[in-house]
């Protein structure tokens, strides 16, 4: 008897001819035929289709178990694996022996019926979500991407930094912090003031969940040249919206020795990476995307490698918007913040394919980007992408400590919290520049979904807070 | 000019005869020669040693900047790379050119001289440690071993499951817990019966930080089969000790269709998968752990592979301690947990190699571990190593509805809270086990660190809560 994946029996490629081999898994669908005869396709998750598995009254177990099965049951199958009569697959088993491990209490309240559900229903069943067609190709793109993600990077020669989670300070100011304490909160412990005594909680002082792993990253950058950090990222912003999550994941690259355009350039490298290592290796959860969720995601993934990325200027863009004749719901000129709809319109419908917009004033960014010589933009960068908008953010650092201090009295920020930060201008300071990518947000890209809690794996259900 | 990193300089493989090429990084050593001749060594963090870069006084700026360089200064080189005529390195490179990108600010004040530092030092000075030989080195092994657990895993058919950070429910009981808020706590909001008003606080209800991903990778395993978590986890323990941390990375494989066997046999080939990976790419880095850290660091993972682990029923391991006429600080009988004194006694004297324990009494051992026959044990394993004691911590899951609701009723658990997982069973439950390891623990094993302080990025300082 040899396991193997309901993946490795399809492609028959493990098995001799005749020869019998054991599949493991859930009942997807069943038939039941005439005269004694039941089709049985199990699914175990190793790819988007299940295998039928061909049951006979010639079993053991035909009355007592195999005609009581229903979607869901768990199954262990051996039997000869054999070019399939069947459309649609080359495959299928024999079965001379159908082990039933778990039946499913009462099959017809079962929340997972082999019939179209709601999103919003499966997110209230998040733990038997991935049971669904849908959730489980998402979790097979969202593995693939996520690796391709260490891989190119290490291919590239970056260390993968675990830049810490619980921080005491307020990072970059990027969005409103979750405070994270151990004291009795019933009976706080008061200082001589008659304030909150910090002093008493675990860390002996205020610890929040981190915002960004940026400014720590930088400093591995200033030894070790290439590095990134890959995590959970938390923002206590209203994350009841189709597009902001509380907890998500972020990836952010950090190169020493790296301008703007070293910096776009990686960006163009790693998101083309990821999406053919999608193309490559999930053909058939991205067909499956592509004919039940969004029409054209397998050819809006191939246009985006097919070309090289445009670059506008911050300046021209603002110009561009401005002739362009469209009637934007945000007013453009120079000094805004550009929205999702300009955003858009110049990806879409100027360019036709991802651009990248860099050098943006420097009122409208943060105080770690890197001054140029006009005196006021940034070199800061944005890729905007056909059909979604900005997806990855980035910057130069500023590395003259001199220019450093403006900016952060500018920003009112505390020198003393950033000495830390300061110091790695001091010492040995070299030009440096990375970027940013919501991880989940590329994935609700890739997979065409409409809400971005679908593009994790616990929104809602099973002891998660996110909702 | 050609960009090269030390690595691929120090190779030589890169650059034809005669080829120039340009490093960039810092300044690790340096020595003037007389008669206009410095030997600057710079590294970048891509391997272990620093490229030595040879400077005349020929070079525009060789009075003006270079003769001023220390240890610490960014620079740029560029040169002929040709065959060195120095001991313990293959190539050099004849400077043309010698841009310095950054001074380090006073130099006799800057915190990490080119001599030995005080390992409590370097922990204050945590954004600066990695431009040393030691944190170099352990930033590469941690990026390898890393990077091995997510390919291990993958090249097996695993799936990565991010499962959620923050959570509502106190997960196993497995220590105590980081509370996380956005009420403002000087003024909290109060419910009707003089209560803290959860329904206020972002999530509408209480809200922690994650100590395991474990329950809820589980519904992932009953729908892909094989999965794995791997993310930062929290423990609000008293984390001052040389072996705890209240924030570190943990993965835990959770596989259908398995049994405690199978569990046992996945983990002793993924830690040796791992180890073999830091043999094969991290040579010249466990080269100078074992001269300079802990000697014998490579025989010990090399033998850690060579052989196959042991196994020991706890029931035996029991006998085999109280015969071993060694006197333990903790009183040996069955039914007590295994102390380190006693995993170590019985991996490096007992056995001599890698053992793993199983089948311990189920009051010490979590609810959701699987009963066996005899009514007393639970399917759990531990891996212990030499050395170091337990290393993993793992065990078959109970999937029979009964018995698990039976062991919830012995903990006091609520059942209400844990419904979901309790569906796991209802709707089609197999056989499944799974581990745990922490990563952190593993990284201090490998190099042979004294405090797992050392095995993290940033401890203590750069606004790390860590401590």
């Amino acid at each position: 008897m040899t396991v193997v994946s309901v993946k490795q029996a399809l492609a028959g490629g493990t098995a001799a001819a005749d020869q019998e081999v054991t599949v493991r898994g859930w009942v997807r669908t069943l038939r039941e035929s005439k005269g004694g005869l039941s089709f049985v396709n199990v699914s175990d998750g190793s790819c988007f289709a299940p295998i039928q598995v061909v049951a006979t009254a010639d079993l053991s177990n035909y009355e007592t178990e195999v005609k009581h099965l229903s979607a869901g049951a768990g199954v262990i199958a051996t039997g000869k694996l054999v070019p399939s009569q069947g459309k649609g697959q080359a495959f299928e088993i024999q079965a001379t022996k159908l082990e039933v491990t778990g039946f499913v209490e009462n099959p017809l309240t079962y929340p997972i019926q082999p019939k179209q559900h709601s999103m919003e229903f499966l997110r209230e069943v998040a733990h038997l979500r991935p049971r669904t067609n849908l959730f489980g190709a998402v979790t097979r793109v969202r593995h693939t991407m996520m690796t391709a993600i260490h891989r190119i990077l290490t291919e590239q020669g970056f260390f993968w930094i675990n830049t810490p989670i619980i921080t005491t300070s307020d990072a970059e100011g990027a969005g409103d912090m979750f405070r994270l304490s151990t004291l009795d909160l019933a009976n706080l412990p008061r200082d001589d003031k008659g304030g909150i005594d910090w002093k008493k909680d675990f860390f002996g002082r205020e610890a929040f969940l981190t915002v960004s792993g940026q400014l720590n990253v930088e400093g591995y950058a200033m030894a070790m040249s290439k590095v990134y950090t890959f995590g959970p990222t938390f923002r206590a912003e209203n994350s009841n919206t189709t597009r902001h999550l509380a907890e998500f994941w972020m990836v952010e690259p950090e190169v020493a020795f790296a301008d703007l355009n070293d910096i776009a350039d990686l960006a163009e490298l790693f998101l083309k990476g990821i999406f053919k290592a999608v193309l490559d290796e999930r053909a058939d959860d991205m067909a499956f995307f592509d004919e039940r969720v969004m029409p054209g995601a397998i050819a809006r993934l191939e246009n985006f490698i097919a070309q090289p990325f445009e670059r506008i200027d911050y300046t021209d863009a603002i110009t561009i918007l401005q002739k362009s004749g469209k009637k934007f719901e945000h007013a453009v000129a120079w000094g805004v913040d550009l929205q999702t709809e300009h955003e858009r319109y110049l990806a879409e419908e100027h360019v036709g394919r991802p651009v990248v917009v860099m050098n943006y004033p420097e009122e409208i960014k943060a105080f770690y980007m890197r001054l140029n010589d006009d005196g006021k933009t940034v070199a800061a960068m944005d890729v905007l992408a056909p059909g979604i908008g900005e997806i990855i953010g980035g910057a130069q650092r500023e590395e003259r400590l001199d220019y450093l201090d403006r900016r952060m009295d500018q920003f009112h920020l505390d020198k003393q919290t950033y000495d830390w930060y300061r110091d790695l201008r001091r010492y040995g300071t070299v030009p440096h520049a990375g970027f940013g990518l919501g991880f989940e947000r590329l994935l609700v890209y890739v997979c065409g979904l409409a809400n971005i809690r679908d593009a994790i794996p616990y929104p809602r259900a099973a002891g998660s807070a996110e909702f």
